[in-house]
């Protein structure tokens, strides 16, 4: 049992699957990788229980086998090799790995332990999505899910697929993002899919175009290497849509990136302890920003296109929740405010996909 | 009181300066940041008791006057300032600091609290030093140093200051790094400084001339911009030279880059919880280096250019301890081996002035 191929593609794999193996766990199945070598392919699968990988790389084979190896071990060695090419060869219970000048026998684990993660046949994956609406969608709105355990399906971001639409919302009882496209999956469905596992897809569909089945409780996703299975979450997402405010008082424009170096400025005053609280107060155009704590106070003004039936108002934010919240979105920003008290909106000028809502603090 | 500099100019400086100051302290005075502005000069000091720091900065001041700051977040202000210069004016209880559109106010802290480091009379530096050979000396031997609090004086770098040399070493008992120079400070003397102190003072004085001042129990060294006291360490330093090999039954030359590589990729199946142990091999123009642990084995060889007494000898070494010696050195080294039992010394060609000992493990 045999194999040889470019130490750069079998490294780029392994650095995604190692992502989502434990260093430790209390099930040692879980901290191993499974290798697959069939007729002209090489499969490398791992799991966390939560989310399966595989990748699949066409490789020269000479006989074939299966076998199971310490993931993290065998990803550091194989970064490390000197060569550009690594053979793989298995010896009784070794592996002989061999590079250039450098050799390791790494002894293999018994693969009746590891995970024998289960993929959907080519014929289930009836929805597909290009790379980039799938990271835009998940990658901007995942900020915005809880982490605390005990917020259940918060800790999740939500996916909708439909006939006119793909959307993604995660919230966290504080602030909310939601992405939408009018791009639609061929898929129908609603699922919750844990952040973790989202920042995998986000960080493994870079390009190209995404395959995707769902089943009973499980979402796959795959492109001609990778294949994906994520565990979804049960239970009942909130009802988002009736929490975010579609009339206002007040609106601004305002430069995305000119807004962040501001907040973060002048949150530097902020009260850590007492929800790092930063005010800002619009009125004929300008939009005035302070903040006051145990070291001092601090406050900065800027210009903005300034609209709505209001003149003026006053506001009250964790700067932490707007930083998050501006972070996705580059150029044209709204802040969309219709009342002190009720949920801020923000919307990109160049992106009309993304809102964040973020809920202001009592004066 | 009022003074207007360069943001860049005062950042740099609060950079080096923050770097000492605790984040927190039982002493609250520790954690302020000195400021004296008098005619054309801006002066800060800070000070965590082993180590003083002062920059004086040229600047346009109004009037004088000395002020006590949070040093942590005054720098944090600092480096945020939107605009390329930086007004500070005082008011009362506060420091009212302005930059482009941005202003804050700062509470100034009580300036009886602070600690007021007293640095010598320029006529007292009477040594001097360029700062690439302090840096050398310093800088390449401190990693040698040991770590523990109970290694005493170990956890320091001597410095040997005399008519036709200036030397540095350090050792934690197991390992010894020292570095020679022909030039001479001016000064006569041996002092032990402490590591950290040393990592400083190596930051702090990049290029140009050092000056230097040693009395009683403080070295003072300065340039333009910075002078620092270090409070040297008491105690007797190990007689390194008599452990220092003078005599090689075998000695190879090889690229230290190289070595670095596979003595990394070897070292990966090396078993942590038992030094770390990598054997080294000689024979015949090669060099074998081995690891053994308990996800398997690795090996790999390199051609090395021998000579000596001895046809062939076997080493074992902690590999971490190896890799550090070998990290200040570039191109081609020696290392020279009396016996399997005895400390094995690395030079440099290109270096002379660089030597490190390590002791092998018992095989």
């Amino acid at each position: 049992m045999r194999v040889s191929l470019p130490k750069k593609t079998l490294a780029d794999v392994l650095s995604h699957i190692e992502r989502i193996i434990p260093q430790r766990s209390s099930n040692p199945a879980l901290s191993l990788l499974r290798l697959e070598l069939a007729e002209q392919s090489f499969t490398l699968t791992g799991s966390n229980m939560e989310l399966d990988i595989r990748a699949t790389l066409k490789a020269d084979v000479e006989s074939e086998g299966i076998i199971a190896l310490p993931a993290h071990v065998f990803s550091q060695v194989v970064r490390s090799l000197p060569g550009e090419l690594v053979s793989l060869e298995v010896q009784e219970r070794e592996v002989h790995i061999t590079s250039g000048s450098y050799h390791t026998n790494l002894q293999l684990s018994d693969d009746s332990q590891t995970v024998i993660p289960d993929f959907p046949p080519a014929a289930s994956y009836t929805g597909s999505l290009e790379a980039n609406v799938v990271s835009a969608a998940l990658g901007q709105v995942r900020y915005a899910a809880a982490v605390a355990e005990y917020q259940a399906v918060m800790r999740g971001v939500k996916l909708e697929l439909a006939d006119d639409k793909t959307r993604a919302v995660a919230t966290n009882g504080f602030r909310l993002a939601y992405y939408h496209s009018e791009v639609s999956s061929g898929l129908a469905g609603e699922l919750i899919l844990p952040a973790k596992s989202v920042d995998e897809i986000t960080r493994i569909f870079a390009d190209g175009t995404v395959q995707l089945a769902f089943e009973d409780t499980t979402l796959s996703l795959r492109n001609a290497i990778y294949s994906l299975n994520v565990n979804v979450m049960e239970g009942e997402f909130p009802n988002y849509n009736a929490v975010i405010p579609q009339e206002f008082a007040l609106r601004v424009r305002l430069d995305a990136k000119e807004l962040v170096d501001i907040v973060q400025r002048v949150a530097l005053m902020a009260d850590k302890n007492s929800n790092n609280r930063i005010d800002i107060f619009v009125k004929n155009g300008q939009m005035q920003l302070s903040a006051e704590g145990g070291y001092g106070r601090s406050q900065e003004a800027l210009d903005v296109n300034q609209e709505g039936s209001e003149s003026e108002m006053l506001l009250a934010y964790n700067a932490s929740f707007l930083l998050e919240a501006l972070r996705p979105v580059s150029g044209n920003i709204y802040l969309s405010f219709p009342a002190p008290t009720s949920p801020t909106v923000l919307t990109s000028e160049k992106d009309s996909g993304y809102l964040a809502m973020v809920v202001p603090l009592s004066l």
